[in-house]
């Protein structure tokens, strides 16, 4: 196809007029489809139903140690559930896993919240300095940037490469400002290009020199088993280790849950860190609640019992996702590629696609793509403060809708791509 | 029986050496019992195992309203849990109700902890302030004063009568000290008293007059229909309608959970208050989460389904919980009566008995008893600062041990008690 750059205007106008015409067709079509957030689908969903069950007999509600699962006790978690979650993201020491509620993203708040408040193993309550700022690689996480935000925390964007975040502005950064208190990784898949760090991009974490004495790493494994292909598979290697073997173990906390294996409603998260972090965490989590529910770590537990079968039931995920990836690749590429107009990754794995269109185009694609029944990601969420600086980042969640939606979604989106691309070009002209 | 006051030294003398003896004995029983917490027994939490598997098909894991109750949304919980939780703390409106995890206490800390960072409808945030002061009836619970005492609050003893607390002292102290923004209370079958909060004292509570704005009454709730008997039942108003009806609907939080109807490990928690409040809270918690666990609400509501079952189900409860209560009581009474030593209370609710030993008693008669193998609730811990000015309150949790360790736990107290008390007498001869 014929880059749209080449075309000439009277083409651009006779293109427009087209697109215009097939747009106005698509908003006939009654589309109601939602491409906005990583939700599993329902068929997903129904794989895992028999955790729902695997807990029988009265007996049962006891851990291997004996513990009764129903009633008070165990503030760090049951042991088994440690264990399984450390191997899930790697890390090497169970007893420096945390096992909590249903929600990753309520462990990073929680971290930041005791942060603010107070301090850090010992230093000054974030609260109480003038100013504390976050690195956040952008495209990135709309719900890390959030939390941030709520705190008053002042985020500074890291470019995102196909291989991490750019290590050289993060080293500079976190060496030379004391007030640069954490940066945000979703090291693995991640949110939403579906990119993972290199080996190098970890050990250059793990080996950073932070002006201040209480930065954070906040590391994300969000999809640290979510591969979609059984033969190519993206592996990271384990921050905590690799921070210990640079003299910066307490340096990083990690998190992740079972919001994408099991249920997103009522799954189990983790946090795990060095020995004093962990420490740390419970000191103020022994204030916070007497314990999370361990009788859904057990059923948990019980349904995968170990890392093969979580693998193995990641495996059953991975054909229900891999096509729905391919649909939206293959209406991007059959559609739009060679048009020059924008460019997007092809995750190996993960829950979504970043796709980048020409400046300036990104809101306008949205809004048109709702007003003809799609809902996407608002654009600029995946930034700071939800603002894209070039407008041109849109977060792409296939995983929810059926194939037959996500086909139709595919090809409103484009044709919104090429219309708005279109005016673009025109209004360059004019 | 005769006082031990009326006892002369000689009789003391010769009753200490009986009471060592028999103390002696005891503690080569080799005794392991435990009365610290308020934790439910095995066969009370046997009753609610329906629970577990009360959810059957895939279409048995939607809401009435259709909402999937395994995928992400619905922050504010599912509205048939938001109206059943509202019955259960007899809150008028159930739009007013969030529905969170599974600790009413993690509620709490979040509210204090926002208070802190955020402030209250506008006000400036509490951290920012030079002074921040709560009220704390005593004795109390522990765990609401680790919270203030947590975030650097400076706590204020208000006593507690059969009636509630103190109210001249608590309408002069919050009229007059902006730096008082909140009480802690347990206003039905009180944590450790089993006292319920009169008419008067709700209505004085929802007419302060409050000098500082953001003040704010930490109404915990914990034991709405924790009644013990049928044909006496305590009732209390609803704080939510008369603080409205006064004038003053945002002045009060309102906290519930199910942790002793169905499980301390696996139930659900729900806080309530005015649409000002919940509209806060929620704009803080949809940063803090996506949402939590629905499908345990959902389990909830369909096994008790509605205030009836829950009053059914608390019923049985009551014919395993009453006779523990009644058989430490019947040891208390046969055993201390008329000793004018001791002074307890007799709930007709709640999960606790408060005992008042002679001054500067509490603490050695824990530790005698746990010399011997029972384990009390630390001595002092239901105060501010774990530290009770006379020495002289214990707290009884006779809910998880079965009848026959009861009873032997109760015969290894009153002996401790008399012990140290006749020890203490003695002391003051000298």
């Amino acid at each position: 196809m014929k880059a749209y750059e080449a075309l000439s205007k009277e083409e651009l106008l006779q293109l427009h007029t087209q697109l215009l015409k097939e747009y106005e067709d698509a908003k006939g079509k009654g589309l109601k489809l939602d491409m906005s957030r990583g939700k599993p689908s329902i068929a997903q969903m129904n794989m895992e139903m028999g955790i729902m069950d695997v807990l029988g007999s009265v007996a049962d509600y006891q851990t291997e140690a004996g513990t009764d699962c129903r009633n008070y006790g165990l503030l760090d978690g049951i042991p088994e559930a440690k264990k399984m979650m450390a191997e899930m993201m790697g890390a090497a020491n169970a007893d420096h896993v945390i096992v909590c509620g249903n929600s990753s993203l309520a462990i990073m708040y929680d971290a930041v919240s005791r942060c603010m408040s107070h301090g850090v193993l010992g230093n000054t309550p974030w609260c109480k300095l003038d100013k504390v700022k976050f690195l956040c690689p952008v495209p990135g996480y709309d719900r890390h940037f959030k939390i941030t935000e709520h705190f008053g925390i002042e985020m500074i964007a890291i470019p995102m490469r196909e291989d991490g975040p750019d290590m050289d502005m993060v080293e500079e950064l976190v060496s030379t400002d004391e007030a640069i208190k954490g940066i945000w990784c979703v090291p693995k898949y991640s949110n939403p290009q579906g990119f993972s760090y290199s080996d190098e991009t970890v050990r250059r974490f793990a080996a950073l020199k932070p002006a201040a004495k209480d930065f954070r790493i906040f590391w994300d494994n969000a999809y640290a088993i979510h591969h979609l292909y059984e033969d190519e598979q993206d592996e990271i290697l384990d921050i905590l280790s690799e921070c210990e073997k640079a003299g910066n173990a307490d340096m990083v906390y990690e998190f992740v849950s079972t919001s994408k294996v099991s249920f997103p409603g009522g799954g189990v998260a983790a946090v795990a860190a060095s020995k004093a972090n962990v420490d740390e965490i419970l000191k103020s989590m022994t204030v916070q609640t007497i314990g999370y529910d361990k009788i859904n770590m057990l059923r948990h537990v019980r349904f995968f019992k170990d890392l093969d079968g979580l693998k193995e039931h990641m495996r059953k995920h991975s054909q229900i996702l891999r096509p729905k990836f391919e649909a939206v690749l293959k209406v991007l590429n059959s559609e739009l590629g060679g048009l020059d107009i924008a460019e997007w990754t092809e995750p190996k794995g993960g829950y979504f696609i970043s796709f980048e269109s020409m400046e300036g185009c990104a809101k306008e694609i949205v809004a048109k793509c709702k007003e003809a029944g799609v809902v996407l990601t608002g654009a600029g969420a995946t930034f700071p403060y939800g603002k894209d600086p070039k407008d041109s980042n849109i977060r792409i969640a296939p995983t929810f809708p059926t194939q037959e939606e996500l086909e139709a979604a595919a090809d409103l989106f484009v044709l919104c791509v090429k219309l708005v691309s279109v005016e673009k070009l025109l209004s360059g002209m004019r």
